[in-house]
């Protein structure tokens, strides 16, 4: 293989200020970081993904290596993990792989999915002005026609909820250093990945002051390989 | 080590009809099965906890092995598969057993918790009637001194929420046999424990009629290690 056959190229999708804000980008920024691979970023804003890959491919992130042009985050990462056999591994068994994807559905179920109750209205004023209306008229569409204002209405309500729900995680890093035991894992970057997005757009601190030791893990995890995650234009994950 | 000293004895609540109630001893029973280690089970009220063990031991399981004696499910199956090195592990890795303790705390959260909504007072009509008084005093206190009768007046009302609640195993067994994959691992076990704990005290039946793939999940979970979740005692878990 050439130089250039073995060159990552990630596309990933980045709001005005540059930065990339999906929760599925970061899982393979992280991947990719995990496994010592460089890459090149290509920006994309929210109307141009179907203007790319011949309108093949829907969703970011999507990866070029060699002969290959893949998207879907899962398939990403168990495709980094064939490909770089020699890198440290993602999942290091097939159980790995599957308990990763069960707190990943955790994830999206528990903590996500009411985020994007509290966050869609601050990620729609986030990003490029000429992606905004693309940006309202798809996710309004998924809201079942309510507009971004409406379902946001009384998102500082649901900041108590969303805070306990984050339970599971504050109990199990009372116990361990990383979600994943001793050393970060994918599901270390699956939670990491959602409090990207919400330190992306800002701008209601997520969490109450203290709470260690949630704030300690998430310091620990945007100071990972080489302070990733570290960005002045980052906004208060705390009150 | 002679025969006597390798024998696993179990100590495991039991209803008035016998049946195995625990969630947390479930678990233990499938991980004694998934390492094909015998025991003799030694069925206990709830009364009589604090009667055994000098009273230092204060919540089943609890197993005996040699000259140990420990309680606290996670300390004891991370000692099965220290003490059974030749057997097949309960966690091929600190990893697994890492992501196995954060499934379980989502579980906990999302679903033991609103079960324990529903099912309080079907437990203790269940229990053997002198172990009674003893559950409806120690679980009030558990809800703030709430009657059981209140405190699960409206379980029926909760149950779309619990249904909804276990949307991330319906996603997972779509795509997966088991929860840990393509075998059952300790993520199956800590979700089976709190479905036999339902199943033991019914009498509302906690699932829609159809809902399949966890109805699949949930028969090849009964049917595991020669039948072991299969007893005629059994309350239906869909309506």
């Amino acid at each position: 293989m050439t130089a250039a056959a073995d060159h990552v190229r990630l596309y990933e999708l980045v709001l005005e200020n540059g930065r990339s804000v999906s929760p599925y980008v970061w899982r393979i920024r992280y991947a990719l970081a995990h496994k010592g691979i460089p890459f090149e970023s290509v920006p994309v804003g929210f109307t141009e993904i179907p203007t790319l890959f011949g309108g093949r491919l829907r969703t970011l992130p999507v990866i070029e290596h060699g002969g290959t042009t893949m998207n879907e985050s899962w398939d990403i990462a168990e495709y980094l993990d064939r490909a770089f056999p020699d890198r440290p591994p993602l999942f290091a068994s097939r159980a790995e792989f599957a308990m990763a994807r069960l707190t990943a559905e955790w994830f999206a179920n528990a903590i996500v999915r009411p985020l994007f109750a509290i966050y869609a209205l601050y990620t729609h004023d986030a990003a490029r002005p000429e992606h905004r209306p693309y940006f309202r008229r798809t996710r309004e569409e998924r809201v079942k026609g309510r507009t971004l204002e409406a379902y946001t209405a009384d998102r500082a309500a649901k900041l108590p909820a969303l805070r306990a729900a984050l339970t599971p995680l504050r109990h199990q890093l009372a116990r361990f250093a990383y979600l994943g035991g001793d050393a970060p894992n994918y599901c270390d970057y699956v939670a990491l990945g959602g409090f990207h997005w919400v330190a992306s757009v800002g701008t209601l601190p997520l969490l109450a002051a203290g709470d260690e030791p949630l704030r300690d893990w998430l310091e620990r995890g945007f100071d990972l390989y080489g302070g990733i995650g570290r960005d002045p234009r980052m906004k208060p994950l705390f009150e």
